[in-house]
């Protein structure tokens, strides 16, 4: 079967992107040619059970927002896992990610991959980590065997796009002991990766056997999400020469997926500061062109422990509005331990936030009707209609009821009382509808 | 009694200077020049009753976060009120605003100004306001002397700093009919103050009487917040000729405090989208010069009812790394309900956020350090020294204790289990600390 970028070459609208065409509101003759450079992507292997909602990632097409689920060494409960897909699609997560490397993950794969019908991505190193901590008894003594039948193994189940770190080289791994880093690497498949190598003295198996995965990966129509092994874990570390070095790496390695019709997306940081957001994004697209970019946060300040998914939301609001394509979410226990349900739920909220103030700046035209929707709902008191629009409508619904008034169309809230600002001066209020925008009575 | 500015042009080092020096690790030959100037201010009422901890706020010295608090006609509960200023005082907010505007005001003011021994603010014009409801039956069929009375009945209790409206004229009150605002104007006192005018088509008496304000100002050192009575109420209206216009004003009257060595910010938004946040403190600063700013937010989008801690947090990070010096917190209940107290942790805990996002741009020298020692903290896995160094170490704290093993230094948490990034490589704990740099032993 071919992969959708394919398809596109060939100027064949499959399914997918007339799912695509419709949920963004363009045209195929805009969105076909885009695909077919990669500019934007559907992750949708053609192997995966699953009768799924697709997403478009990319240049032009809203941001889209990742959520993190799955297991550890330490935290195995399939019935905590289910419960956060659960809440993450019914939040609205454009995709998410099962990063389990405990307990029998190849069914905890497949039952969240039956519980989420929506695009779903894996990290593949992390099953092969799982199979030598299990099988090998020591996750360093994977054989590279084991780590193609991991990738393997995940693009035969379906998985929609993975994370493979193929940008951190042996080269590097030995520079990570003579480079000066405050956070260290902190990417745990880019860890593994190096670790491995440095033990076995051998390049990164997933670069040596790039060309095979790629193979795979047209065959089912697998997207790469290429890997931020190197991505800084302090705001101090941000942009030095390690993180550099993959991104060119990546940015070479991106061309030969392209060339085997393989989507691909390029992965960033991690811990930047605020003042280095835009700068990450416009360096990432300088050296990956338009090629879609997934980040995760990132976040501005690493002592927001607790508070991890504002700390982030602020690095993620930043880089959506320079460009990025794809949020990868953080939560409130991010550094602290895994995330329980209503955790995925906050951090999932905040980065649909980010996202949506993203695309404020991004595709404007088509982000402010859901704001100025709102604006009318708020000036004109209708408090259904206010709290219908909220980004997240029950816990608007919650705080409002407080008032003792709830939903009480044209009555004040209990913020301003009596001296409510759309009472106070009730013209405000006169506005009307006209040809889709607002105009006031003069 | 001189106002700080005036002992700050004669040269003189007053106590509260003296403390901001120390808290803010600077000399008085650096801050007192500042002051003199305005560009740095310290709000400190010289006959305010309680011993209080002073901040300083300005170009150079860390970001501050504000909290409001306060009754409203609908809701009077001041116990509620006490407990979100204890609230308040325990997170660590730098400043108070108390915005009741229903029940005993006078009272509430002075009950919140004895709980919370920290820089306190009020908006005088809600206490007029209380009165018209009260006295005169009707909050528009206030007097002048109403209006004036109110501010110095504020200055009298010791209040610190209080927001007047002086900037929005009759004229701008009469454009606001005729202007088309989609969110119109959000401010209570910049709407109470417009009905008022156009009601009696009078000029606004805290214009009209801005020498007057200003001798009171003098005589207790109460520092202004020139109100932003058109901030945008609705992203659609950033930047609108209201909005604009006011700000011009308010450049003039900073400059007629100043001469009288009364102490002045201004204060900002609102409602700003991401790419106009920047250009908001910029187009600010360059009207009012280096006079501290102080913003509310901003808002980057119009939607996030329940979560616009998180949607303003963005907009107040971009904002503080520009230049902005105080912020105005918002709680999850904005636009919905009071907030109660869980609400204020939460919207000052976002805005600490905001704020240190927005230093480690500004002033990054001295607040990397905080970064520095949680990145070491983390490196080391000293789950303690992590957990106490988080900007909300109680949540950290509860959140990490599910992992069972807390705080269980030298062990991984759930998050990544045995894969822990700092185990995998061990020799990425092997860093030393010399001369207050993070060195790694190669």
């Amino acid at each position: 079967m071919a992969t959708q970028m394919t398809a596109a070459r060939r100027g064949v609208a499959t399914d997918e992107m007339k799912q695509v065409a419709k949920d963004e509101d363009v045209t195929l003759d805009w969105l076909i040619p885009k695909i077919a450079k990669g500019s934007i992507i559907i992750p949708s292997n053609n192997c995966r059970p699953q009768k799924i909602h697709n997403v478009g990632i990319g240049k032009g097409l809203k941001t889209k927002v990742n959520v993190n689920i799955g297991t550890s060494t330490l935290n195995v409960n399939l019935e905590e896992e289910i419960e956060k897909a659960k809440v993450a699609v019914k939040y609205h997560a454009d995709t998410m990610m099962d990063l389990s490397d405990g307990g029998d993950v190849k069914h905890i794969r497949k039952t969240l991959l039956e519980t989420a019908p929506i695009t779903f991505g894996t990290v593949p190193i992390y099953e092969a980590y799982n199979y030598g901590v299990e099988v090998h008894k020591n996750p360093l003594n994977l054989t590279e065997d084991d780590y193609l039948n991991a990738f393997e193994n995940n693009a035969k189940d379906g998985v929609d796009y993975t994370t493979i770190h193929c940008g951190i080289t042996k080269d590097i791994a030995k520079r990570i002991l003579k480079v000066q880093r405050y956070g260290g690497v902190v990417s745990k498949g880019g860890t593994i990766t190096a670790a491995w190598m440095l033990k076995h003295d051998k390049e990164n198996p997933y670069l040596t056997h790039y060309d095979y995965l790629v193979e795979m990966a047209k065959k089912y129509d697998v997207t790469f999400s290429l890997g931020d092994a190197l991505r800084p874990g302090s705001i101090l570390d941000s942009h030095d020469e390690l993180q550099v070095q993959e991104m060119i790496n990546i940015s070479q390695l991106t061309k030969r997926a392209h060339e085997q019709d393989v989507q691909v997306m390029v992965e960033g940081p991690g811990h930047v500061p605020l003042n280095e957001v835009a700068a990450n994004v416009r360096l990432a697209k300088s050296l990956i062109g338009d090629v879609p970019y997934y980040v995760l946060g990132p976040l501005v300040t690493d002592v927001a422990s607790g508070h991890d998914h504002i700390a982030s939301a602020i690095g993620a609001a930043v880089s959506a509005s320079e460009g990025v394509d794809l949020l990868c979410y953080l939560t409130p226990s991010e550094h602290l331990a895994l995330p329980n349900a209503e955790e995925v739920k906050a951090g999932l909220i905040a980065y649909r936030i980010a996202a949506h103030a993203g695309d404020l700046v991004k595709i404007r035209d088509k982000a402010i009707k859901w704001d100025m929707e709102m604006t009318e709902a708020r000036r004109t008191l209708d408090w259904e209609k206010q709290l219908a629009l909220s980004i997240d409508p029950e816990e608007a619904a919650k705080i409002h009821s407080r008032t003792g008034q709830h939903p009480g169309n044209n009555v004040p809230c209990t913020m301003c009382g009596g001296a409510c600002v759309y009472m106070m001066l009730p013209q405000q209020k006169k506005y009307e509808k006209e040809n889709e925008n607002l105009q006031q009575i003069e």
